[in-house]
């Protein structure tokens, strides 16, 4: 499918921009990875191991600890808590099959259990008898994919999540593929939602050029997010634009509605007509800056990423709307990983909910940002053309748009649509498991 | 309208729960109130002020700390940042008037501008000319409500956001209203609303007892949150069960979609049909167990709001789906304050990435935090009957039900619905200003 993909579009460059197939995609340089440390967001991460089919060779209760020790073929060893065990029973009491989901509630469950026997009756096969003689039963990659190690939580974050990224600037080539096969083809589709999540942003070429395609598209991951926008959006020039976005000015480096306490994963647009003159589109990856500014001015990336700033949106469109929020400009989680990018200037609000003496440190470390941003070899831009559609991580990109000229009878027209990342990363894991399985 | 609601629906009593008119909310003792501080997510907030609107009576500019000093006809100082000043101008050029957003760019901001003079033209303006002679005006009361004071910040966040609760245990009556009058009477609706964000929970009377009404409700807020079991849900005994709710059995108290990474904020329940035997709705105001679990359990408290957990869920419903999610069961912002309580057994995984040493512990704190939930005096009992809709917010109260009897000619049916705590502030802010201009 790749190959044909290369075979049906050769990459070609546009303007400071450019696309490449996506089937090159995994021999770009990887510029950096995402990573589960607590020392620094941006260092290396190993890379997900293959989870290799390993029988058990031996088992026992390690009573004082209340643990369970399994030895696998290979030498290695795995200890297991008895109480996530017991927790974890496979059988048709303890679980409700149908909705594979724990109908063993906490109450019943003791934290304290001991064990009666534990018996390896196959090699892939664990038995736990618990003193109220209850059976549990555990397969025995299911147990070591579960295994509590280091490398192997590592491992299964990275299969559930996809969190390793590679970071881009401006001489990124934009992955590509044709709109109507990512519709049709389950490999595909797998490619192209893979390098969304890893890239942050893919090009699809060949779109009808009419409008509700943007919702096809959406219908084929799972469903659209509708917004105080509507379920599509229409970015055009507008009278009385309740948007900065429906007019023909430029639009500055921005994520997409922060003033949503959970801002859209995912953005897909797609170009209906372009402008004659102007209209280009530009793209930053925020947390490929984010690391940039970290390295460059940690005051500034520790500011934006502790001080929460307030977001307003107020207007009609699907209906009348007055939303607040407040996020912190680089979000972190707890471990200092940057989750989301939160920054849209238009709709920062004038309410500035900070002490006073953080309100010059704050424009100063959003300054240094911004300009960080906006250095050439940071920003990609490229021109949309009718049938293009490009969908984006608007968790981590920031985009913009050059201002353009007017041409009442051929109005430039792109349809907007959003996704949640976790729709995606649905499909996402769906289509891995149905194209696994076809091989 | 509160008479009104007060005269047709006296308060009555059911089980150990029990309904209390919204007219009487006002009356109750406030268990507890929210609090924006570092030292415990629970203590006292003050309570906001309202915003006296008071003229200038002079205004200068502090060169070397670059702030604009204020004072207000009753004597008070507020001190504003110039940056903040230039930032936030108000006049066409700077800002989009029909979006009310900024349209100036953060990279044309001088971080450092001076001031080239300030004038106070009426008690109720202050003009200010920049260095560069581009002139900006200010409201008197647009900059009161924005002082950088505590105080005036801690007003703004409760008028923006409504953070104040009031924490209660099986002592409750839910505060009640009639369905068509929410529907039609802003008042009414106000009232409604305002008590779902204070008390975490209201009960509507009187509901058509037909599919389609929890959908009606969410028109008039806004709009559904779509998720994959569709856009409204339909509670009963299901053959091959996507999910431990769609049986007869009991559930035990849990929050809808953690499995979600933003699960939804507010779910709207309508009873269709009751169940002869059994079918009971229990309930738990989880902010108030948490804050019990801090004052009786600290170390559980803080494991809790730490160590994050896998949830997951996968099945066919609205299309198919496999959704991953982490969170810690009780989410706290930076500043310690609980946001979200995060917690369903049925669909937390059996993954569990945590180090070995956290397991035992993590176990132990959340059967501490299950065991103080289910305190009878902690827990609210009470019944739907056909007509009767419950909202509530679905990141604060835990819920769950008791097992019922099968009647295959009359099954019990509840139809459900999600929506946006966003979408239901919004609509609390438009009524508010409706309410308020129409006195």
């Amino acid at each position: 499918m790749w190959t044909r993909i290369g075979r049906c579009f050769s990459p070609v460059r546009l303007n400071a921009g450019s696309y490449w197939s996506l089937q090159q995609l995994g021999k770009t340089p990887r510029h950096h990875r995402w990573n589960q440390t607590l020392a620094s967001p941006f260092s290396e991460a190993p890379r997900p191991r293959k989870n290799d089919s390993l029988g058990i060779r031996h088992a026992c209760a390690l009573e004082p600890d209340r643990q369970l020790k399994v030895q696998w073929e290979d030498g290695s060893n795995s200890l297991y808590p008895l109480v996530w065990l017991r927790d974890n029973c496979q059988c048709p009491q303890c679980m409700l099959q149908s909705a594979k989901a724990r109908s063993l509630h906490l109450s019943q469950l003791d934290i304290h259990t001991g064990v009666d026997r534990v018996l390896v009756k196959e090699p892939n096969k664990l038995s736990v008898v618990w003193p109220d003689q209850h059976a549990s039963e555990y397969d025995a990659d299911w147990l070591k994919k579960r295994c509590f190690s280091p490398v192997a939580r590592q491992a299964m974050r990275e299969e559930l999540f996809l969190n390793e990224r590679v970071y881009w600037g401006s001489e990124l080539r934009i992955p590509s593929a044709i709109f109507q096969e990512v519709l049709e083809d389950d490999k595909a589709a797998l490619d192209c939602f893979t390098a969304l999540r890893r890239v942050g942003i893919v090009y699809l070429k060949g779109a009808p050029r009419e409008q509700g395609e943007v919702a096809k598209l959406s219908k084929r991951i799972g469903f659209l997010r509708l917004t105080f926008y509507g379920h599509t959006f229409q970015v055009q020039d507008k009278l009385d634009a309740n948007n900065v976005a429906y007019t023909a000015g430029d639009l500055s480096l921005h994520t997409d509605y922060p003033a949503l306490q959970h801002p859209p994963g995912v953005q897909v647009l797609h170009c209906l007509h372009q402008a004659k003159e102007g209209g280009e589109s530009e793209v930053v990856d925020g947390f490929h800056v984010a690391q940039q500014l970290w390295q460059e001015n940690p005051e500034a990336f520790r500011t934006l990423s502790s001080l929460t700033v307030d977001f307003t949106d107020t207007g009609v469109d699907y209906c009348d709307f007055s939303i607040q929020s407040k996020h912190r400009i680089i979000e972190v989680d707890g471990n200092g990983l940057v989750l989301r990018i939160n920054y849209n200037n238009a709709t920062r609000d004038s309410v500035l909910d900070l002490p006073l003496q953080h309100v010059q440190p704050f424009y100063a470390s959003l300054r240094a940002y911004v300009d960080l941003m906006r250095r050439p070899e940071n920003v990609l831009t490229y021109r949309m053309e009718p049938g293009d559609m490009v969908i984006f991580d608007n968790w981590r990109l920031l985009h913009g748009r050059r201002r353009y000229s007017m041409d009442p009878e051929h109005p430039r027209h792109l349809e907007g649509a959003y996704l949640e990342w976790d729709v995606v990363m649905s499909r996402l894991r769906l289509l891995q498991k149905a194209v696994h399985e076809d091989r």
